[in-house]
């Protein structure tokens, strides 16, 4: 009670007051006309979030499910792809790729590094036989965003499919999956849409499409070519959560009363709050150059335990927020800014962790830190996100 | 606004006011400590639900989509098994098992008949390479309850899984796993359960974790051993639908004190009360001797058609009822009575199927048919349910 609590991890994020009164609302039945209305309404509102004219698919999983769902539609045991394996994520869709019996061919990253269009070109020119790209447009375990903008522009003219898990990336950085090419566009409810956890969305492109035909149906609980039959019904293939669809509606009317070039704006913003908030503090930054719009990954200083940052800035702060990945769970710091995150969460968040630092013997000599981070923000926010062409 | 809206369908049903403010709540962390609290409190409530004292596993997915984790965890493409096709949820059992490629016996039943342990005893014994017999405990489209008490005294000295979709079953009618033999028992979260969909569960018998082992990993999302491993330590192998399962805390602790078996008493006493009032409207029953506990099928009358009843219920009565499936759409009335739903709402079930049936031209003499309906809830309360032993 003495503090609130703060949620600041990289998903799930805090929730607005709007979402959550329609997610306590009692049950409609997801077979009459209430909610075709709900689907009715959702549909643009998921098209103008994932910048395409194809249909946008709600699935009932989480964004693995949704990973699972893409790979094993569009790509047929035996089939080769190119996994961009930056971390976890990126591990991930190795995984599937060979539950799914495909050839995996892997670029490995270090932590903290972007793919990198002319290695990916490389690849592809290496190995014609490679069918698709597995990419993550924002690596949620490094805070690395991917340049898919360039990714597109290799695929698009190869029979070579762009599948990018847009899991922390959809609704918080620019992914325009027509403008830039993609072929399957999926995100998870938990992150930029401002929901709990449990719903999943997915878009494939026409070309994409066919393959899926032609692979043909590999899966009974995730059988996009059925649930798109459904879809363009405004229906679900099977029973889907009713109440994060009803919540899903709301958050799209906070999506397209705000903008999404607000929202991202927004976002880079509090990104270069977070990256100057932590410089000033003295941390080094795991993602140097292309770092996602949702996250900052903060290197430790030797010798400091991560474990020891999150437990104090929870107890003395009400802050939470996440330890790395893998081997970098406790040198890592993730300070999650997402969702429904404005700039004072983020002041919140440098001072837990500050606290938490001291906490576990670090020394930081900063005293205007959050006066810089402050400033970070506004300039960052007059002047505007960088552009991404593809 | 004039009538209040009454959800009288088989799922998803009304939800307590104590789960919908706990769905509102903002999120908490499904990595930290707040979600393993939730995890472990959990458990024991499910355990009490399903009979076991093996782990009830949480899965972000819906009802079919559990189904489909058992079916390709347990039996290895190839295997046989024996589908019980009583309905449109038999007919699922069977495509799942076709996806999988099993080769697949069926028991075909007539539409509102129910399965009978001798046939499954002559059906195995007929093809000695079956492994698994898959099942409805309720058939949810006819209304039909399988006798799946008899049926675990068949395949539990075989070489045989029982495999159980209790989807319309648990927390609506006795369906104890332990002491009925069933290896697999799965179950939504939007029927007894009392929440919105979204979430399924699941557990295995100590003999189908051991099958589970040796078929070995067939699916990336769907992976039950590996989710085991983190039940265990009161986690879930990925994102999980934090909301959900905060509500299905809240939704246990109503059953524990209301008592399994006060449920079940209140099930039947509401099931009886339905089927009177029905029959005192003079209208015939789907399912005549193994009826399920949480919905009754109503034929209606040649020349009526259901959709025009389901209309003229809803927008004169405030009651959302559901139609029969597949060929039964127009020629069946589903009247829910499961989760949250009480002998008030029943009444004004009956009197909105009068009201529908006289608009879609249909008539009835019954003058007391509430009173009829009434008194046999209290009869049957009184009495108390049926036994079903093993």
């Amino acid at each position: 009670m003495l503090n609130k609590l703060r949620l600041l991890t990289p998903g799930p994020t805090p929730l607005p007051e709007e979402v959550r009164l329609v997610l306590a609302r009692d049950m409609i039945h997801h077979r009459k006309q209430d909610f075709v209305r709900v689907m009715e309404r959702i549909q643009p509102g998921l098209q103008y979030l994932f910048g395409t004219s194809q249909q946008v698919l709600p699935l009932s999983c989480s964004g693995t499910g949704a990973m699972h769902a893409a790979v094993t539609n569009l790509f047929a045991p035996g089939e080769k792809v190119l996994v961009i394996e930056g971390g976890k994520f990126g591990e991930r869709w190795r995984e599937i790729a060979q539950s799914q019996k495909l050839e995996v061919v892997s670029l490995v990253l270090e932590n903290g590094q972007a793919v990198t269009a002319e290695a990916v070109r490389e690849a592809l020119a290496a190995d014609p036989a490679v069918r698709g790209v597995l990419v993550q447009a924002s690596e949620t375990s490094t805070g690395v965003l991917h340049p898919v903008h360039e990714l597109g522009a290799v695929t698009r003219d190869r029979d070579v499919l762009l599948v990018v898990d847009g899991i922390s990336a959809v609704g918080i950085s620019p992914c325009p999956m027509d403008a830039w090419g993609i072929d399957c566009l999926l995100t998870g409810s938990q992150k930029g849409l401002m929901l709990p956890p449990g719903l999943a969305l997915l878009a494939l492109s026409a070309r994409a499409w066919d393959k899926v035909r032609a692979v043909g149906p590999a899966n009974f609980y995730f059988n996009l070519l059925a649930e798109r039959d459904k879809s363009l019904v405004h229906q679900t293939l099977f029973t889907s959560p009713v109440n994060l669809l009803q919540g899903l509606a709301v958050s799209l009317d906070l999506f397209r009363e705000a903008t999404l070039e607000g929202v991202y704006r927004k976002q880079w913003a509090l990104t270069a709050m977070a990256r100057t908030g932590a410089a000033s503090l003295g941390l080094d930054l795991l993602a140097r150059t292309h770092f996602t719009w949702g996250l900052t990954s903060i290197r430790l200083p030797a010798g400091i335990d991560g474990s020891l940052v999150l437990k104090a800035a929870a107890e003395r702060c009400g802050v939470i927020m996440a330890g790395g990945q893998g081997e970098m769970k406790k040198s890592v710091i993730r300070l999650g800014h997402m969702g429904h995150v404005d700039w004072s969460d983020v002041l919140a968040g440098l001072h837990a962790l500050k606290t938490g630092l001291a906490a576990a013997g670090g020394y930081s000599a900063a005293k205007s830190y959050m006066e810089e981070a402050v400033h970070a923000y506004e300039e960052a926010l007059d002047g505007g996100y960088p552009e991404m062409r593809a």
